[in-house]
C-alpha cells in the first residue's frame, strides 16, 4: 500500500508530529510505501492565486477551478503544486494529520486542499462523491484537540465531532471519491499526561492495523440523483 | 453601527469583490462606518506560526495559543495580527466575505481566523459561546458558490449549506459569543448572467436594510451546562 501522510502543526515537537512518526514508521514495518508532506517543515505556500498558473486560459478574469484544469492539460501547474498532486495520485491511503484549528483544519492544510485537489484531476463537472477522480483510494483525518469527548457527544456543547468535520470529510475528501475511514482523534492534548500520550499513541498503532475492517463513513451517492442533481423519486 | 468587511477572493474584479464593495457603499449610505480588510489585496500571511510572537513565554515549545495569550498580555503580537485584532473588536458588525472554496473558507481568510482570533480576548477558559469574548456584537457570512440552492436541500446531494458551515458559524463565530446571522448566499455564480448578478446585488442590499430584524442562528448555551461542560439534567 502507499500511503501519503500530509502533516500540518507549527511546532515540530508536537504531539501531532509524534502522531505522524508514529503511523509512519508503524506502516513502513508493516512493507508499506509511505511519503511525508510536511507542510510547515516544507514552508508551503498555502494561498490559492493567479500565482498558481503559468499560461493562463483568461489573463484578465481569474476563475481559480478553469485555470486549474487548464494548467493541468497544458502543463502550466506552479511546481510545488504538480509535486503534492503527484504524491496524491500515487496514494492508495491519504492520511491528513493535524491539530484541530477552530473545528477545521489549520489554515496550511486548507490550503494545500485548494490548490493540491485540482479541478478536472480529482473533480469536474459531473466527477464528485462516488464518481469522484481519486475513488478507488481512501482517506483519513489523524487529529489533535483540546476538547474532551464529553463535548462532542450528541448532546455535548459542540455536537457529534463528525458533524464539525463534514466540510473536510464529506466536502472535500468523499467528495472527490476518496473512501473516508473513521478519524483517529485523541482528545484534551495540551492538558493529558505522557502516560496518556503513549497509550493514544499505542491505540493508533492497533488503528492502523485495522484499516482493512474498518466501514468507511456514508456517503452521498450520485446514483441517488438525477442528471440536474435533483433526488430521484422514491422508487 | 461599526462594521469590518473581511473579503478574500484571489480576483480583484470577482462577484464576491462586487458584493464587498455593494456592502460597503451601502451601508456607508446609511451613514455607517465600514472598514475593509481585503486579505489579498494586503498580501495577509495566513500561517499561524512561532513568527507571531516576540518575545516566547515558552521559547522550546510552541502552543499556539498560549502564546498569543502572553502575546497580547505583553503586547508582543505580530504587528498584522494587533492590527486586525483591533479592527475586529472595533466593529459591531463583522461581515465575513469570500468564495466557498471546499465548503469551507479559502485559506487566506481560515489563516485570518487562526492568528486573528486571539486566545484570551475573543475567548479562553470557560468564555466561549454565549460568554464569548465577542458576545454583543454580531456577525454575517457573505459568500458565493458554484452550486444551485436545491443541491442544499435537506434532500439535496450535499444537505443544507448551514451543516457544512456549521465549523464556522457555529464553531468559530459563535463560539466568540457573535449573535450569527443567517448567512447571505449568491448561488451558482459562475454560471450566471449579468442581469441575474444584478439581482443579486439589489437581494444584498435588501439584505443589509433587514439586519435588525433577522433572528440570530440557534447555538449552545453554556448555562444548560455544569463546570465540566457536560449537560445539566433536564429540569
Amino acid at each position: 500500500m502507499n500511503v501519503l501522510i500530509v502533516h500540518a502543526h507549527p511546532e515540530p515537537h508536537s504531539f501531532s508530529a509524534a502522531m505522524c512518526t508514529t503511523a509512519t514508521d508503524h506502516l513502513r514495518a508493516q512493507g508499506h510505501q509511505v511519503r511525508v508532506s510536511d507542510l510547515y517543515a516544507a514552508g508551503f505556500n498555502p494561498v490559492a492565486s493567479a500565482a498558481d498558473f503559468g499560461q493562463r486560459q483568461n489573463p484578465d478574469h481569474l476563475v481559480y477551478a478553469l485555470e486549474q484544469r487548464h494548467a493541468h492539460t497544458n502543463g502550466t501547474l506552479a511546481p510545488d503544486v504538480r509535486s503534492e498532486l503527484a504524491k496524491l495520485l500515487w496514494c492508495d491511503l491519504l492520511i491528513l494529520n493535524f491539530p484541530i484549528f477552530w473545528f477545521s483544519a489549520p489554515a496550511m492544510l486548507k490550503g494545500w486542499i485548494d490548490r493540491v485537489l485540482v479541478s478536472g484531476v480529482v473533480y469536474g463537472g459531473k466527477r464528485f462523491y462516488d464518481r469522484g477522480g481519486l475513488a478507488g483510494k481512501r482517506a483519513m483525518l489523524s487529529v489533535t484537540i483540546g476538547g474532551q469527548s464529553h463535548m462532542f457527544a450528541p448532546d455535548g456543547v459542540h455536537g457529534p465531532l463528525d458533524d464539525m468535520l463534514k466540510p473536510l470529510q464529506q466536502g472535500t475528501l468523499g467528495y472527490t471519491g476518496l473512501s473516508v475511514l473513521p478519524p483517529f482523534v485523541a482528545w484534551h492534548v495540551p492538558y493529558i499526561s505522557t502516560e496518556e500520550r503513549t497509550h493514544i499513541l499505542a491505540d493508533y498503532r492497533s488503528r492502523l492495523d485495522q484499516l482493512d475492517h474498518l466501514a468507511p463513513l456514508a456517503m452521498p451517492s450520485l446514483g441517488d440523483f438525477d442528471e440536474r442533481l435533483r433526488p430521484l423519486a422514491v422508487r
